[in-house]
């Protein structure tokens, strides 16, 4: 382990694609998805844990979730655990983390990560990973884990590569040549049959000292908030220097902010197996067995006739599930919401925005 | 009120359309729907009550019901409960009932009813089984009040009277033409244009004797197993009679097995508001409201969106009801079943005829 190495889990996402399961006050990095006691921020942590030192593991998550990642990651120390006042997506969590480990550490390195992927080849994953390190130690880029796509998932960004379909047979950094966040389902198609394109994993590696350049070259509107940070951070002013900074900071993610912008990306190709829990779909296709009908259906007693593509879901597991003539869609039954909608729902976000309402707080 | 007069409530179905909310161990009958407290067979005991001798209202349910009747009508004396030990259907409910009262006054008239309609012009549901009854004393006829078909329900029996069209606008008794059980939509469509038809209410005035001579004529099958009932009704042996006689009965309607054959088959049209609450569409039709998409949402709290002419229930009332892009379709949400279905499908008690598999005993 290189004392210079650090890991950033990123751990204060809401988690809403997820309702009505992940919750406000218990998003989807820190549920107990498996019935079995694990978590995905506490996976997160253990696959870095391998080789980073926990002493240079840091985890970014909301204030409101402080107590969360104490339960779920109990030897994290105060000073690894930093809290967001307000949710700015990542660019500025990033920012935050990038100034704290200068503040310990000028020569150092640092992975970035979500907390809620999966991932199945766990020493695959740890090499992939300090081959992108070393290469981001000793070239000056903006390293991205690319994960090759198996299917036009438009949830995802896509990163094309230079050098064309040949160069993505390689177990080598490659150097990228556009960045496309979400596409529609036609043009993902497009992407994945060209075979020169990768799905943005949302996995960084870089040195402290580069991402911090290139942010303050292409977001100076964020870095300018945290000028002082050389004093601040580490001191008992830190606290309202961040709060300060995150009041006035606009929301804005460090693909769309400094990665599309950048002329230093690039990428390393993962050889490991990788799900990003982002929305029902995803989880049902990663995590779930799927009968012939490739329905989804987490119930022990099961009555079902013409059904097709569903992902049901009830935490009474007690509960008999009887379904009929239904295709396509999410059912997810819990304590106090019933949710239905088709699975394949790009408005899904918006639909349940309407949870914001007067008189809904409790269904957040 | 005249001591001559008798009213046999049949209380014993299982109501299984109504599954999940109507279950084996409290069938709709005797479920508290509105939440004031009211049961069907409370409201049908009182509606008859305004007009025919308490002592001569006599329900007949099953064995296992035998508590249910007394908790919804405590005044039932254990004389005028009768109670089934196996489901025979309506005929041998009539058949039993028939006996019993033909013991008691061998000149008896008697009016026959469900325990689940809804009627809601009370008076005028009086004064119509009133005048049913009356011919019913003074005429050797089998009377069925006829309702005036309203949309082509394909869940009920159509009665063809006599004399077309222009016959059916009267307020007295019509002969019969033909009986048909539960047609598809488009016959029934055929049946509700031509202007001929009514629904069959399932309400019944003939007299005892009558009635008696006809099963005996169209279902010696039946009433041979009721031989020796002048002695064993109403004597120490009634219980063992019955028992013996039920075990051997064939399961059979009065409507296939009496009133399609009878060549003395009348029909008094109702003039009343009348509701079978026989499937959850026409509960829906006749109980609740509906939005301006004709949706039924029943829950203090919802969120939809792009969704027409569903019937969503949940009985956990505090529940948010979040629904998307779903048409005609039902969903019954009680504490241990979750049931989807379309609503318009024929094949319903079918499908949930599967709760008779070994390990769904707790949920029929």
């Amino acid at each position: 382990m290189q004392n210079n190495q650090y890991c950033i889990i990123m751990a204060g996402g809401a988690g809403t694609r997820l309702w009505p399961i992940s919750r406000n006050n218990c998003p989807k990095q820190f549920l107990n998805l498996d019935g079995e006691g694990r978590t995905f921020i506490r996976d997160t942590y253990d696959r870095f844990a391998k080789f980073i030192p926990k002493e240079n593991i840091i985890i970014v998550s909301s204030a409101k979730y402080r107590d969360l990642v104490k339960e779920k990651i109990p030897e994290i120390k105060d000073e690894n655990l930093l809290l967001e006042p307000y949710s700015r997506n990542t660019a500025p969590c990033i920012a935050y983390a990038t100034y704290t480990i200068l503040k310990r550490d000028p020569d150092a390195a640092m992975v970035v990560t979500p907390s809620d992927h999966i991932i199945t080849d766990e020493d695959k994953f740890a090499e992939t990973v300090q081959n992108a390190l070393e290469y981001a130690t000793a070239n000056k880029v903006l390293m991205t884990i690319g994960v090759p796509p198996t299917r036009p998932d438009s949830n995802f960004g896509y990163i094309q590569i230079t050098g064309g379909k040949e160069a993505c047979n390689t177990d080598s950094a490659i150097k990228v040549k556009t960045f496309t966040e979400k596409p529609d389902k036609e043009l993902a198609k497009v992407f994945v049959d060209s075979g020169e394109f990768f799905w943005n994993s949302g996995i960084f590696a870089w040195k402290a000292e580069t991402i911090r350049e290139e942010m303050e070259k292409y977001l100076p509107e964020v870095t300018r908030l945290f000028n002082g940070w050389e004093t601040a951070i580490g001191s008992p002013a830190e606290n309202e220097f961040i709060s300060r900074a995150y009041t006035d900071c606009l929301k804005i993610s460090i693909d769309y902010g400094v990665m599309e912008k950048t002329g230093i990306a690039w990428l390393y190709p993962a050889s490991f197996g990788w799900s990003d829990i982002g929305a029902w779909e995803s989880l049902q296709e990663s995590m779930m067995t799927q009968d012939t009908e490739k329905n989804t259906i987490s119930a022990d007693r099961i009555l079902s006739d013409g059904c097709r593509g569903n992902l049901i879901i009830s935490k009474n597991k007690d509960k008999l599930i009887a379904v009929k003539g239904l295709e396509n869609y999410m059912v997810i039954d819990t304590e106090d919401v019933l949710l239905i909608c088709p699975k394949e729902d790009k408005e899904f976000k918006d639909f349940i925005a309407g949870i914001a309402m007067p008189g809904y707080e409790k269904y957040r």
